[in-house]
């Protein structure tokens, strides 16, 4: 996916401040276009409206997703490859928390304009954990039961790493994701439970 | 908490039915008071406005659900007691997916009039995981992670549960149940690796 720049970035950074806070129903184009700071004309030469320019943003940003974990996990396989997505998912939540926050909100929306192209972007990224997950338990993947670990293991990452920032902002991300690997290691199940 | 009944019930099952469609900042009052079929009169005799009707709202809801995470922990402990409380909140998310779906995009808003009240109880329900997790492992209650672990469960659970819902609605809860534990468990992490 082709990074953006300039005017259509500025707009893109606009709508995502203000929806991190207010939620995409609550924010308007006027508020974008005063936020990035563009004539309303160039707002809307850009994007035709407020569902086209979510869907890019939100296309830009699970797109960008899929493309470092994807890199995270390359050469890596099992557990290993595991450990690098937790700490490259939570990376990108710590640099990007109004996405993440704008992500947990939208993932499972059904009655956007978005959502097919949510979901197609969403399922990227989240091959890539259920990769890692078939080759670390083989089981999981002979039942076919490693999307739903995925998915588990991606609402592990965001919500530990939603709470690390917003509740806990004293800690280091290292620690974070130790713990959060942790918790998905069997350190919760104690040998003969 | 008491439970509430007659039209104060039909208002909030009505807000909870339009929140999770369209999202609280897209629902006006005119039009839970439509679905409702009550008098607008009656609306605002119930509740003063919108602010106070989802505060009311997620108050029910996390509070009834810290209630029943309670119940499912009692006489149990360490991983069975995370067993007792995955089941449980599966049931829950199963029973009230709407519930779960505004939980999921409200829990981490810092704008809300509500926050205060959400945090409390989402302390509550969280409290639960955590206990049952410094007993399973307690090295996590010494260094204090144990709040974030329980955070990384509970995501995991909430995120494994609405897949389930959206993605797979043909497995049963017990599958679900038994893949996220699974994931919990340890068997991502083969031994010695």
């Amino acid at each position: 996916m082709p990074r953006v720049t300039g005017t259509k970035k500025a707009i893109l950074d606009a709508a995502l401040q203000l929806a991190a806070t207010k939620g995409i129903t609550g924010t308007t184009m006027d508020e974008v276009a005063e936020l990035a700071g563009v004539a309303k004309g160039s707002l809307y030469y850009n994007f035709t409206n407020k569902d086209q320019l979510f869907e890019e943003l939100l296309e830009q940003g699970v797109g960008a997703l899929a493309e470092v974990l994807r890199e995270a996990r390359s050469g890596l396989h099992g557990w290993a490859a595991l450990e690098a997505l937790v700490d490259t998912l939570l990376g990108r939540i710590q640099e990007n928390s109004a996405l993440a926050k704008l992500m947990a909100s939208e993932i499972f929306r059904t009655d956007r304009a978005w959502q097919k192209t949510l979901f197609a972007l969403r399922h990227d990224a989240l091959a890539e954990f259920a990769a890692a997950i078939a080759e670390s338990a083989p089981d999981s993947a002979a039942r076919g039961t490693h999307d739903l670990m995925a998915s588990s293991v991606f609402g592990a990452v965001l919500m530990g790493g939603l709470e690390w920032l917003v509740f806990e902002p004293e800690r280091t991300k290292d620690e974070v994701a130790a713990t959060i690997l942790q918790a998905l290691g069997g350190q919760l199940r104690p040998a003969g439970s």
